[in-house]
């Protein structure tokens, strides 16, 4: 039986892409407050004897997660066959570990939660630093897109002489995947984190790349305090102004005018999260994912 | 062992007088956002085998269960011995039933979460309507404070020749109670609900009540539709100006200013939400149902 995708508010776009690439049918439902702030959800569409999936992305998470909750637990308790949850941007994994003594490790904490209501999980590259994979931390089946096939697709179309530049030791991994896809050269900064918006980072020597236009990769773009530090670094050493490349486009008060005021030449981010400077479309990736991971949930009848 | 009583945001006295009449300690815990609006949580005072106690106010509950969650579940996993939850506004308590196909009945799925993560709860009374009990709903112990004693207490000192007044037949339990106590008489009007804000009423005869002063009770002022629309009927009746006594004063929007400009009175709340209009202390009433509930779970060494 094929999927019933229903979209939380500002989902829809995904949504129509999944419904379309996986042969869907789209779900109607309703989400909003109460006068006094609590949630009403109800699903139009029943998803009585069906597969579900719910597409709800997951930045700023406090916000979203009642309504994914209501709506994804009421699916089950109506009969739904199985729960999916499609989160372009998984929120709750960059507190991985107690720093100090009776810190919450909120990436367990948040994915324990999630696991109790939701079957499987697709989303694309969460922040995977301590924890290895997501199934060291989430208990239902996981699927990851990888952003990088599609930013490697994006430079090669849009960027001419790329020297791929990782902002910290933590972007190595997605700056290297990608130089290895666009077959340009590689550098990757040190940082030096000194509180949420106080950030060093230290260059290696570029004499040899002068003439190549620098791109920095970073996955998430939150005060964009790690970018525009490097972006500082790269102006210094004589570097051409550098294109900015973010995975989720969170961009938390002021970062976007400070990035471009710091001497980014270009913005340019996927849509996993929604964003002005989104010009990278992983929605196609993420129908595939979704697709070859979870359709044996509504492929038997 | 004495228990330790951390307070959420906000809730800082009501867990000094807990601290004070059930002999315990108070626990200090840090609750921040990060920048990209995901909650930090640290636990300073340790739990670790000691019963636990938190005090989370649930109005506007979207904004506050995330970092109870992530403070309670960080309790439980650090080792504390019982992990409680004193709740004077309990939130999601009014979608209790399935009105249209396809509803999420947020009472049921809230209480299911809560009771996950919770070992046990006290409130002051909860909206039960449709539900008899909370134990129909939650699978923890929880224990219910009434207000109608410190309610009737505050109309003895300082309402003379009281009418007490039930806005709606959902309200006639707390009004009969109220009234009983006080010793003196009592009427509920009949309400017909056509929206969130629109709400009509009917009254009984009141010409034998000419020389009383009404006080109208309610557990939940909200956008005060309900309490603005009797308040226009006794109006109406030739009543004098009436008190207007409401359990928990969530006011959304100008229901304060509509509530007073339709001719209310007085408005006197109980501070089981915090609000300028709170005149009735509950706060004593809640330690002595806490400790008589739960105490058993500290007392034994």
């Amino acid at each position: 039986m094929n999927p019933l995708i229903y979209a939380l508010p500002g989902n829809e776009s995904l949504a129509a892409v999944l419904v379309r690439e996986l042969g869907g049918e789209r779900g109607d439902l309703v989400v909003r407050r109460f006068p006094d702030g609590e949630t009403y959800v109800r699903l139009l569409t029943t998803p009585v004897a069906r597969p579900t999936l719910f597409v709800c992305g997951l930045d700023h998470p406090n916000d979203k997660v009642m309504d994914l909750y209501f709506a994804a637990s009421t699916a089950h308790e109506l009969g739904a066959t199985s729960v999916g949850l499609v989160a372009p941007y998984l929120g709750y994994m960059r507190q991985d570990a107690r720093f100090n003594d009776g810190e919450a490790i909120t990436s367990g904490r948040f994915a324990c939660w999630l696991s109790q209501y939701i079957d499987w999980l697709a989303t694309v590259d969460p922040h995977l630093h301590r924890h290895p994979t997501l199934a060291s931390i989430y208990s239902i089946p996981a699927a990851v897109t990888p952003s990088a096939a599609a930013i490697s697709r994006w430079i090669l179309a849009n960027v001419d002489d790329p020297l791929i530049v990782g902002p910290d030791g933590e972007s190595a991994q997605w700056a290297q995947d990608v130089a290895k896809r666009v077959d340009c050269p590689v550098i990757v900064l040190n940082k030096c984190r000194h509180g949420d918006r106080d950030v060093e980072v230290s260059l290696p020597d570029t004499a040899a790349w002068k003439s190549r236009t620098p791109v920095l990769i970073d996955d998430i773009i939150s005060t964009a305090r790690t970018m525009i530090a490097a972006v500082a670094k790269l102006g210094a050493a004589g570097m051409r102004p550098p294109v900015c490349v973010g995975v989720h486009a969170l961009f938390v008060e002021d970062a976007y005018d400070m990035l471009m005021a710091a001497g980014a030449g270009k913005i340019a981010t996927c849509n996993a999260v929604k964003h002005p400077t989104n010009a990278i479309d992983v929605f196609p990736d993420i129908a595939s994912t979704v697709n070859r991971a979870f359709a044996v949930n509504w492929s038997r009848k």
